[in-house]
C-alpha cells in the first residue's frame, strides 16, 4: 500500500481546477486541504478537507498554517497568490520542522521575482531580453529628450499584483500622474506583440527545467486570459531553460513574456502555479504529480515538449454551491 | 416513447452551464444545438451540435439561423445576448413558421426593456419603483440648480450593453464628459443599497409569473456577480409579479433591483436568461424544464418561493479544450 500524502493549498481562492488536479494525482491516497481568508472562496468547498483562516497580514497567520500541517498531517504545502509567496520561502524551514515540503523558491529568488524593477536588474545583469524599464522620472525625461524612448510607455507598480494600478501612459500628463499612483511604481515600454504565457517545473531535487507548456494569450478577461492556444518553439524552450538555469527558482513557477522583432523578451514571473496552468494539465502537462514525485524523494526526468500544439483551451464559468446560516441577513 | 426535442441556444458565448441544464432537462430526448460567431465560444464544444455562423448584424445571419432550425428540426430557440433579442421578437413568425417557438417577450416589451429611458418612462407611468433619471443635460442641471437631486449619479447608454460606457459621475466635468461618451446617455440616480438580481419565468401560455429566484449579489466580477446569495421575501414576490402584469414580457427575464430606503427599485429588465441564473438552478429552480413544458403545449402551476435562502453560489473557473489547426499560427 502507498503511503498517504496530504497537500495544503494555501489562498487557494478561485483555482477550483488545481484543486481537482491535486485530487486525480493523488488518486485517493491523500487529502487535498484547501485555506482562504474568506468564507466565500468557491476551494474551501471543492477540497477534501478545508478551513478559513486570518488575512496572511495577521500575527495569527503563520502559527494558524503550521498548526493545519500538523493537524491534517500535510506533506506538502504551496500558495496561489502572490504576496504569500515571500512568507512561505521565509519560513520554509518551519514548514519542514513539521514534516512539510513547501513548493517554494528560495527566498532570494521569491523577493526579485515580487520586485519587477530587481527582477529587470537581473535580467539585465545576466544578459536575457526584458523591456527598458525605468524606476525614477528624472532619468526617463532625460531618456524621453535624448530619443532613446518614446511615448506610450506602460506604468505599473514594482511590487503590485492583480493588475492593480498598471495603465498604458500616452502623455506628459499622464506619465506624471502614473508616477505618483504608488511609492514604487516602474515604467517600461510598451509591449505590442503577443503575449505568451509558459507553466514551467523545476524539479525540487535536481534543479533542472523538467517541463514546460507555453501558450499564446488569445483574450483577457479580469486579468487572466481565459481564451489561449498551445504553441512549441524549441528557441522558447531554450530561453527558458538558459533564463531557469541563472534565476534559481524551484517548482511550478509561471513565466510571461512578448514576442517582439528581436525574439522573446520576459516580461515578469510568478513562482506559482499561474492563472492558466488548467491549460497545460489538459493538454497531459501534469506539474502535481511531479511535485508529489519530489515530495516522495524521487527526482523526476527532463521531457521538455510533451503536448501537442493548436490546442485552444476555452474557459467558462463553474459554479459550486453552500450553504451559509444568516449570509442572506448580514 | 416520447418526442424528440431540439433546443437551439444563439450566440450561447460563455455559458456553459446553461448548455448542461438544458441537456438535463432533455434527458436524452433531444440535442442541445449552440451557436456563435467565434469559433473560441466554449458552448460550441459543450452542446449536442454546434454552428459558427456570421455576426448578428450580418444579413445573412437570419436566414442563417433559420436554415440551422429546418436541418436540426429546432423546436424552441433563444439568446443569450440583448442586441439579439429585438431581432429575434421582430422576427417570431419566421422561426413560427418553420415550427420553432422562440423563447422571446413580444417586441414592444423587448424594445421597450432594450432602451432604458424608455424603460424608465414605462416604469414612471405604471406607478414603479425605479431610479429617477434624466435624458438631457439641460433638465438636470435645472434639477441639480433647484436642488432636486445631488451629486454623484451615474451615467449610462440608454441601449448599452456588457457595461460599456457606464460611470459614476461625481463633479460637473465629469458629467459634461458622460454625457458626450454616446449618441444616447443617460443620467440616474446613484443606488446605494444592496444590488438584487432576481430570474422570472413568465409562463409563455398563461402570461403568468410562474417562478422567480431573488438572490443578493455579493461581488461582481467582469460585469457579473461571481458570488451571490439567495433570499425570500413576499414584498419583492409582490413587487415582481406586479410589475410582470403589466410590462408583457415571457419566459426567462432577469430583472436587476436596488434596495433603497422607501423599498425596493427597479433598475433594469433583460428579457432573457440572466448571467447568474445558475444559482436558481443549483437551488431547483429549473427554468429549461418550464420552457420545454410551454413548448409541448402545456401550461406551468405557478410555483412562488420553492427554494431556501442562505444558499452561496461560488463561481470560479471551468475550461473545455478544443484542437483547432493552425490557430497557434494565426
Amino acid at each position: 500500500m502507498e503511503p498517504l500524502v496530504n497537500v495544503l493549498i494555501l489562498s487557494a481562492g478561485s483555482r477550483g481546477k488545481l484543486v481537482s488536479y491535486f485530487q486525480r494525482a493523488l488518486a485517493g491516497r491523500g487529502n487535498v486541504v484547501t485555506t482562504d481568508s474568506s468564507e466565500l472562496a468557491p476551494t474551501l468547498y471543492l477540497a477534501d478537507r478545508h478551513y478559513v483562516v486570518p488575512r496572511i497580514t495577521d500575527p495569527d497567520y503563520l502559527p494558524t498554517i503550521l498548526d493545519i500541517c500538523r493537524r491534517e498531517s500535510i506533506d506538502t504545502c504551496l500558495s496561489l497568490i502572490d504576496p504569500e509567496l515571500a512568507l512561505l520561502a521565509d519560513h520554509a524551514d518551519e514548514f519542514r520542522a513539521v514534516g512539510v515540503t513547501p513548493m517554494i523558491s528560495p527566498a532570494e529568488a521569491v523577493h526579485r521575482g515580487f520586485n519587477k524593477w530587481d527582477m529587470y536588474r537581473f535580467c539585465v545583469d545576466n544578459g536575457i531580453p526584458t523591456p527598458r524599464t525605468w524606476a525614477d522620472a528624472a532619468t526617463l525625461r532625460a531618456d524621453l529628450e535624448a530619443g532613446v524612448v518614446a511615448l506610450p510607455l506602460f506604468a505599473k507598480p514594482a511590487t503590485g499584483s492583480a493588475s492593480a494600478n498598471i495603465r498604458t501612459v500616452t502623455d506628459a500628463a499622464e506619465l506624471a500622474e502614473a508616477w505618483a499612483l504608488a511609492p514604487d511604481m516602474i515604467v517600461q515600454e510598451l509591449m505590442t506583440g503577443e503575449a505568451i504565457d509558459v507553466d514551467v517545473y523545476i524539479d525540487l531535487i535536481t534543479g533542472e527545467v523538467i517541463s514546460l507548456f507555453a501558450k499564446k494569450k488569445l483574450r483577457m478577461r479580469a486579468g487572466t486570459a481565459d481564451k489561449s492556444v498551445s504553441f512549441k518553439d524549441p528557441a522558447l524552450d531554450r530561453f527558458v531553460i538558459d533564463f531557469c538555469r541563472v534565476a534559481g527558482f524551484r517548482g511550478a513557477i509561471d513565466i510571461d513574456l512578448f514576442v517582439t522583432d528581436d525574439g522573446y523578451s520576459l516580461l515578469e514571473v510568478n513562482p506559482r502555479f499561474g492563472g492558466v496552468y488548467p491549460h497545460a494539465y489538459e493538454c497531459g502537462v501534469d506539474f502535481p504529480s511531479m511535485l508529489l514525485r519530489n515530495v516522495a524523494g524521487e527526482a523526476n526526468e527532463p521531457n521538455i515538449g510533451a503536448y501537442e500544439e493548436d490546442w485552444a483551451m476555452l474557459a467558462y464559468e463553474e459554479v459550486v454551491m453552500t450553504r451559509i446560516e444568516g449570509l442572506s441577513r448580514n
